[in-house]
């Protein structure tokens, strides 16, 4: 039987056997330390001259980096070790000797960005990204289980669309045999559809977005997480949105601390992210950004200087609510208590991590979406389902997205959303 | 407070608030019989003159098909109710009264499809479409679990690449930027990439296939479940599948009978998928395909005919293994034991839904992986860093992809799997 290196603690003073890869050598007279990978770890085997024959010791000093082995050997408990165990190696198969040298070294000095993202089939072995992506993988699990346990049916909304959902600028187009289809930007019209036959429903699926951005904090491919509820108000909403951000936050963090502790994540400030969080609105916000030094004037959106400046005051996600309809999406409900506002919110990170979610009441009235579908200059045809969703028993509902890759960028503290993703494709990046 | 139907039965003899809209109506002197749903389920409403006033009593002679409301009355116990419980009506508001007739009629007879497809948002509605929706969501946490408790990592592929995965004839190009991507047929290679790195991995999402079949198990637009396992051996793979349909199919089973029986599902066939499942060589598929009066020679692949005459035998899923390398894919390893063969799998669903997976161990040698991507006539470049996952550690792996749609297919009893997704892709339709 063969066991892997995260539960090896089960197995002190036994002999197990492990299939897997070099990581880094250091060699020290008659010992040469391994540092072994199985994909579920990392740990130091120790080989010692006088407890090996000569042979062993020999593929030990001949083995490369990445090369792939299996090796047999002794469970010894090492407080000082991070996994609490070592491994005294009795024998090791090399299975493939790499005969080039792997092209990503272990060093101080950090490789150039451009080099690693060219290598990211190999990157994705390196220490942290390994790290990242069980945190991905984490965090996508604690999301849908949250859904999973209200009852919500997960719909996944559809990738080849008629048309532009957030106005037709930044639209990925396809050839679909002898017409044309776009990319979706947002699932968001789509469950719609499906609230109104399931009553809370949610899509999890990639996103598209042709944006000549390229700051760290964009993607032209990122994963969406966008759920859809009918007849629950504005206030329930963002209630509903201040369970799902604590609880989504403490489950990844609770089952993913070693991993975060590689990602040199300061977890103290991850320990803030519970309920109540702050709630203000865009009025409040727009007056915190100037105190705090940056220029906005009233009616504008958020940059990311903006963005900073309002974070700058809290230690939470804060939801800005109410900002002006004109700088916002066309399907979002004004407010009863001042038309020219929206029944909206946006979830900003602290720490700079950018904004969370968008979400909103979205109107229910066909002829004011109508009209905003004409304003918006979006093609009436295109859009004759949605409000359909509104010529039949229409009722309130609201939602919202969230960007998968931004909220792992702000869990695991890692400044650029290209790392949280396992092939991310940007402006000038298809490949691998 | 409001209740859900799913819920009722905690609340016998107790008064209810439920919002929704009206499926159908049956009127009969004093008493109207509303069909009211929310979402979770349908229940029967009853309105009797003599307990209501008359403006509720006028209210519910008005209500129309699919018009939202908020209804509120006391559950009564019903044995004879497909929910065991009914609602005697106290008072109805109507949030929002259609003018016109809702497009979809509920009758005997079935609506052309074409109708159906085009009006696919408001299809949703229907008791079936809901019903099967359901079993998809459950199916989809069934398998995400079924990895999760295992510790597989969830690795996202991408979905614009730069080259095909199996084959360039099939493929949706996307004009990206100043250059061209391609839609994933498959996240395989990329998720190889990935099982170098994290050991046990899997990915789920959307992939496309331009493909101009018109048959009732085709999509261009579909979710595929792929799974990748390093260090693993073909035997050991066969019966990793095995576990993974007995739990994914029991798990969705047990947690979705009502839906089955909506469904009409003949559950009988579902109580037999568990282990052991039936395994023969591709060599004893064509004799068994022969036999049953199908033609086939020796070295050709399996039609739906083909499928229909083997599984005739067969009342679960069938593995087909050991095809001739020449008519299946470029990565899969040769069988050491006779080199025309592929060490590889497809799983036939019985009943005629069709192939639900093909898996095989994949070549990890360089050269022959190279003369593969040659023979194929594949662009060599695109596949530079796929060759390197086999110029560094190489290591023995295999893996399988499954469909959902036609998963799903099999699991509800529904013949095509244009149902079996919220908004199906086909040749001719991406609307709505």
């Amino acid at each position: 039987m063969q066991q892997s290196i995260t539960n090896l603690k089960d197995f002190i003073s036994q002999r197990i056997k492990l299939s897997g890869w070099l990581y880094s050598k250091r060699e020290k007279g008659k010992l040469i330390f391994l540092q072994f990978r199985d994909g579920t770890g990392i740990i130091q085997v120790v080989v010692f001259k006088d407890n090996v024959t000569q042979e062993i010791f020999d593929r030990c000093k001949k083995i490369t980096r990445e090369s792939s082995c299996v090796i047999e050997g002794k469970v010894r408990e090492e407080k000082r070790a991070p996994e609490g165990v070592e491994i005294d190696l009795d024998s090791i198969e090399i299975l493939h000797l790499n005969s080039e040298d792997f092209p990503i070294q272990i060093q101080d000095v950090v490789p150039e960005v451009n080099f690693l993202m060219e290598q990211r089939h190999l990157w994705l072995r390196s220490r942290k990204q390994v790290a990242l992506l069980r945190v991905r993988s984490q965090l996508i699990y604690a999301i849908r289980t949250f859904f999973q346990k209200r009852n919500f049916v997960c719909v996944d909304s559809p990738i080849l669309t008629p048309a532009a959902c957030e106005g037709t600028t930044t639209l990925f187009k396809v050839d679909y045999f002898d017409d044309e289809a776009f990319l979706s930007q947002s699932g968001q019209l789509y469950i719609e559809a499906a609230c109104m036959a399931l009553g809370k429903v949610y899509c999890f699926g990639p996103t598209f977005r042709a944006e000549k951005s390229k700051t760290r904090k964009h993607l032209t491919e990122f994963w969406m997480i966008e759920p859809e509820i009918s007849f629950i108000t504005f206030d329930k909403l963002l209630d509903f949105i201040q369970d799902y951000i604590e609880e989504i936050v403490q489950t990844t963090y609770s089952n993913c601390v070693p991993e975060l502790k590689i990602l040199e994540r300061d977890l103290s400030k991850l320990d803030q992210i519970k309920r109540p969080f702050p709630i203000i609105s865009y009025k409040e916000a727009v007056e915190i950004i100037k105190k705090n030094g940056e220029q906005i004037q009233y009616g504008e959106d958020f940059g990311a200087p903006q963005e900073e400046a309002l974070v700058k005051e809290f230690n939470k996600p804060v939801f800005v609510t109410r900002y002006p309809s004109n700088i916002k999406a066309f399907y979002m409900k004004p407010d009863p208590a001042d038309n020219n506002l929206a029944l909206c919110v946006d979830v900003i990170a602290p720490e700079g991590f950018g904004e969370l979610i968008g979400g909103s009441q979205r109107i229910d009235d066909y002829d004011l979406l109508k009209q905003r579908i004409l304003d918006h200059k979006l093609p009436l045809d295109s859009f004759k389902w949605y409000l359909d969703l509104r010529k039949y028993g229409s009722a309130s509902h609201g939602g919202f997205g969230m960007g998968l890759e931004r909220t792992l960028s702000w869990i695991s503290g890692i400044k650029h959303v290209r790392e949280c993703i396992p092939f991310p494709r940007l402006l000038y990046r298809i490949y691998p």
